[in-house]
């Protein structure tokens, strides 16, 4: 039986996931953690037991051998040879990857180059990719971009209103990111609805720490909330996503901060942080809105009204929507944040029950069946996607 | 018969309108131009006949007694004692002025502190209040901001998800600019809808060589697209509108530029000018267009989309729209942009009629008579707002 591993490598991380395919069963998954630190940890899920152990893991190819080792140890597979495909998730394929692609040396070459446009993802990445390719010379990888799926974006929807000669000599645009998430939860929205991807107007939300909205219009990304860097868009856990540019000088102005630290406060301390003043978590944010902080619910009504505006945005963007979906953490189980984000869009057609909403985490209609516009939870799923395209390409 | 004059003031500009009140007539126009600098220039029009004169006008003080001169010169009108009021265009009223006001010492330093939201605009305007003062010290003056009707936005419209400090410390928030002009055309499409405006939700396009949306309802701004300062939004004439913020310290590394150089750069060589790379005026972008000229058609789709999308927005921001309103210069007359901005809102009840559409400059219902959202053409008249709060409040 072949076995499919997909990578998810950062900086000092290694999330795994083993799968059985054609039948897309996880066998295992788990996560080394503190790669390079002290007291680096070891977790590994195995027929829903997590095993966790601290160890010494100086780089990431000492934890692809401890990984490797545990799998044959703990008897999950027989023999390396079962694995037949390593998938990595790869944050940015610029404008060069439109889908997912074998990993050469050339390649390994190419997304090096792009890390430029991701200074903090790309090499990570890459550094998981070497360390596979250290231990398994000889198995087939594959690199799947989060950019990848919105490379349909047509020039109108990515091109920003600055001089032209930006996009040009500096690749300034809008890419995109989450986009294997947006094409997994447009494909199974699809199986759900009963209907052909290239007939089907989906507005897809994918809100977690990290938040973007796409429209995808016969299975195609056609916009999306994020930009040239994931800051953009919404507000998020800690990011600030779209604000008046011209406040980045007037804050290092008033501050005192570089352009790069102002940069930083945008990233790090802003978003549903920055207006609550206390936590990034929505799940703490709700529980001190329903106690009556009023700074608690000013940023569920700043994070729910902005991803509100962007539904009919996107609406208007496709002539009218088919369906909207949600998922991620917030999506998949915050159904206060789902009221909020789809209460008075009536007159799109847009009806949903309040009862069917309070689904958490797993596949649901939460429109009432006259709705005009389905709504849609869908837990997302980025591995198997990943496992997919390995098994699509390795071959 | 009372008469009121409207003042616009520039750095090194001034332009002037005289209402015989409660007419609401026009008695005379025009404008000053070069002020300070070598061969000013005076254009002033009487019973439609422009004339122009170069001359020195060494300041503003000097242009207003010029000004005043050529009234009675001219015999627009017998006396200065006609004159019985002025109403100053004050760009930025912070959270301070959410209505106009009458023109104290203690406001007049009120507005010189605003300078630091608005450094190009409220010194300006500060020229022309102190010239009028000096040479007319008994008449009441009124200030009319451009900020004011924007101040009933609720919080979660107006606060960016920035840490909040930064709202509270420096006044970091969404202030909204064109708002003498959004109130004007939503009054006025209450009178042609023959609806009390309360009862209304109406999204307002001014889309000049500045170009704002507003979310008006009720007869209240709740929402609009500029933002802590005019540079956000939709692209523009030469403003880049909302762009990923984290493009501001990229673009300083890539060219070198200061935070300073680069929003120079957003601001006056991008929207249409840097899409085109050849002009940020509409009707050169159009014409070449017409003549197959890819570069200006993409300019003319990222233009009208980015407005096209708002309109969504701001419908799913209202539960509904009851009518859309285009004003400006290139709102009042590009029949090309409201068809490229109105295409595909079927969905949201927007039925437009391509031959009322060919109106220009004039009001006109644009959309078909059963269309369920209204939509129309109204000329902007500022001017006529400051003379009428210059009557409302000089009493």
């Amino acid at each position: 039986m072949s076995k499919i591993i997909a990578i998810n490598a950062g900086s000092s991380s290694l999330k795994f996931q083993l799968f059985e395919m054609p039948s897309e069963k996880v066998v295992t998954k788990g996560l080394v953690e503190r790669i390079g630190l002290d007291n680096a940890i070891f977790n590994i899920t195995v027929n829903g037991n997590k095993q966790t152990e601290t160890t010494e893991i100086p780089d990431h190819s000492v934890a692809v051998k401890i990984l490797l080792a545990k799998l044959t140890d703990l008897e999950i597979i027989q023999s390396l040879n079962e694995i037949q495909g390593i998938g990595h998730r790869v944050v940015h394929g610029g404008e060069i990857f439109n889908d997912s692609v074998l990993l050469t040396d050339e390649v390994i070459s190419k997304i090096e180059e792009l890390s430029e446009l991701a200074p903090l993802h790309n090499p990570a990445n890459i550094t998981g990719i070497k360390a596979f390719k250290e231990v398994l010379p000889d198995v087939p990888a594959v690199a799947v971009f989060d950019t990848a799926f919105h490379q349909t974006m047509p020039e109108k929807s990515f091109l920003y209103s600055l001089p032209y000669e930006y996009y040009e000599k500096y690749g300034i645009r809008k890419y995109g990111f989450h986009g294997t998430s947006h094409k997994y939860i447009s494909e199974r929205a699809a199986q759900l609805l009963g209907r052909p991807k290239e007939q089907l107007r989906l507005i897809s939300c994918h809100l977690g720490n990290g938040a973007s909205i796409a429209a995808i219009e016969g299975g195609k990304s056609i916009d999306t909330s994020m930009g040239f860097t994931p800051l953009a868009g919404v507000a998020m856990g800690t990011r600030s996503g779209n604000i008046d540019p011209a406040l980045i000088p007037y804050i290092m102005e008033k501050t005192g901060q570089t352009a790069d630290e102002v940069l930083d406060v945008l990233n790090k301390k802003s978003g549903i942080l920055g207006v609550s003043g206390f936590s990034s978590d929505l799940r703490d944010i709700e529980q001190q809105a329903g106690e009556g902080n009023e700074r608690a619910e000013l940023a569920l009504e700043v994070f729910a009204s902005r991803i509100h505006k962007y539904l009919g945005s996107y609406a208007a963007r496709m002539s009218g929507v088919d369906a909207i979906i949600f998922t991620a953490g917030i999506g998949e189980n915050s159904d206060t944040i789902r009221a909020r984000v789809l209460r008075g869009l009536e007159f799109m057609g847009v009806y949903w029950d309040p009862t069917l909403n309070k689904v958490r985490g797993e596949e649901a209609f939460i429109s009432y069946p006259h709705s005009p516009v389905k709504v849609l939870v869908i837990p997302t799923n980025e591995e198997v996607m990943i496992a997919r395209d390995v098994v699509r390409l390795a071959q």
